[in-house]
């Protein structure tokens, strides 16, 4: 079984990023620079946005982190989203979701400037991938595609089963395997939650995703031997023997797995980090895509 | 075997929707305006919108059809798609595809005002679909979902499996079948040219949906008992006993999938009177949202 390593292709994409960085310094152009919104402090948003911002830190970008108060009104976090959409300092920004539950985050989302829209979450930016157009792809499944690239992993004529249907993973994740591109091309089962014969299904699966959050549900058994698997779950787990009182656990049990996989992701350190990068290439692309206006 | 009948559930919701304009007009709301742009005269695309236009007619709603010669500039046709945008008589409207290859295609999408683009294919409606959110489904998959209504065909939980993955009708349907609806919630599994284990793979399927645009690619052979057949293919075959010279012929093999399937639609017939009752569909919807506003 061979080790898909998230944090070493993460290294590896983030040196090609800031070395694209220190080129674009020596030529005079743009450094890129990422905003975050951050509405209230949720702890786990707490972490990821401190992630993302050292994530920037490291490949030379700039960033901005705008701090909300979780009883900001619906209309004063559009006017800020007004104002990164005018900024021209602003290349792209994320808001950090969830939102409090007074807030819209489908309208929210619709604000972004679709061309600063570097988590791909809005709707013209989910609509070019379906068709194939340039655009920005949601972080996760773009970090996934970019780890099976990078171990070479072939996805052409291979059945492919995603677990789990969410927005932000599940479903662009089954869409993109099944697209013409080097990382497509695959026949793509969506699996989900009102699914019937998932074990089944998954037995016969070349390559599969499992983001369904829900430690450990792919047992070995219901892998086939020689198959891909990328685990995108991480759920927080009681463990005593952890200092912080608590284990991530993935979608996959990973002891069973590796007996079967040809191809495994470890949680943590598999998806994750490609996550960040995929923010990181989304951030670089925007701010190329000004340099030719 | 029972037939789905596309002409008769086409016919049972277009009189439904003429009820609506009928109660519309009495209660002094416009009228549903739909128009077209024909650029050249491709002979499959005059049958097309002429059969568009009756269909207009037979409803009550208005329509206007826009002929561009082949030789018109893109610049050009943008300008008409300008004037459609800002006519408020105007609720929905189409561009006839193929266009000619001087112009591009998804620019003149793209400039389409995604609240009138009553057939489905801006990339905004597109990411609205994949999302959950409300706006105009892509006329082809749409009509089939509603003839699954109609003949209360149930999916959610079912093996659904699509064949072919183009941008107006495998790809889409594949989507709307695996999404949060009573028409969905299904497990699907999207098959294409670069799919190996087809025959397998549908023979395991409870509902097949096939929209390669081979005839009778889909054998007896390779369907389960008692699945549901939904053939979106129509090719024109020479057939020498027809006085037109052809015949037209579905992705399917009808006489063979008739021993197999459970439900099953004919080709002509079945889903080519709902391609365009999702088209009235959408343009009654876009009307009905200016009531709104």
């Amino acid at each position: 079984m061979q080790l898909i390593d998230g944090k070493k292709v993460a290294h590896h994409i983030r040196e090609q990023i800031k070395q694209e960085v220190n080129q674009r310094r020596e030529q005079g152009k743009k450094t890129p620079h990422l905003a975050a919104i951050l509405v209230g402090n949720n702890p786990a948003s707490e972490i990821y946005i401190h992630y993302k911002i050292k994530a920037c830190e490291e490949v030379g970008f700039s960033s901005s982190l705008i701090r909300l108060s979780a009883q900001v009104s619906e209309a004063q976090l559009l006017e800020e989203i007004a104002k990164l959409n005018e900024n021209p300092q602003i290349d792209g920004y994320i808001v950090q979701l969830p939102l409090p539950s007074h807030i819209a985050e489908d309208k929210v989302i619709l604000s972004i400037d679709p061309d600063k829209d570097v988590d791909g979450f809005h709707p013209i930016n989910i609509g070019r991938m379906v068709l194939g157009q340039k655009g920005f792809l949601p972080a996760t499944p773009f970090g996934v595609l970019k780890m099976l690239e990078y171990y070479e992993i072939p996805t052409a004529g291979k059945h492919a089963v995603v677990l789990g249907r969410s927005h932000i993973v599940g479903t662009p994740m089954s869409i993109l395997l099944s697209r013409k591109h080097p990382q497509g091309n695959a026949s793509v089962t969506l699996l989900h939650s009102r699914s019937q014969h998932i074990e089944k299904t998954l037995q016969e699966a070349d390559i599969v995703v499992a983001a369904l959050g829900m430690p450990e549900f792919v047992r070995g058994s219901m892998l086939k031997k020689g198959a891909v698997v990328i685990d995108v779950g991480t759920t927080r787990v009681e463990d005593a023997s952890k200092k912080s009182g608590y284990a991530l656990k993935g979608d996959v049990h990973f002891d069973e797995a590796a007996e079967k996989a040809a191809f495994l992701t470890p949680v943590p350190g598999g998806v994750g980090p490609m996550t960040i990068t995929g923010l990181l290439l989304n951030t670089l692309e925007a701010v190329k895509n000004k340099d030719n206006k």
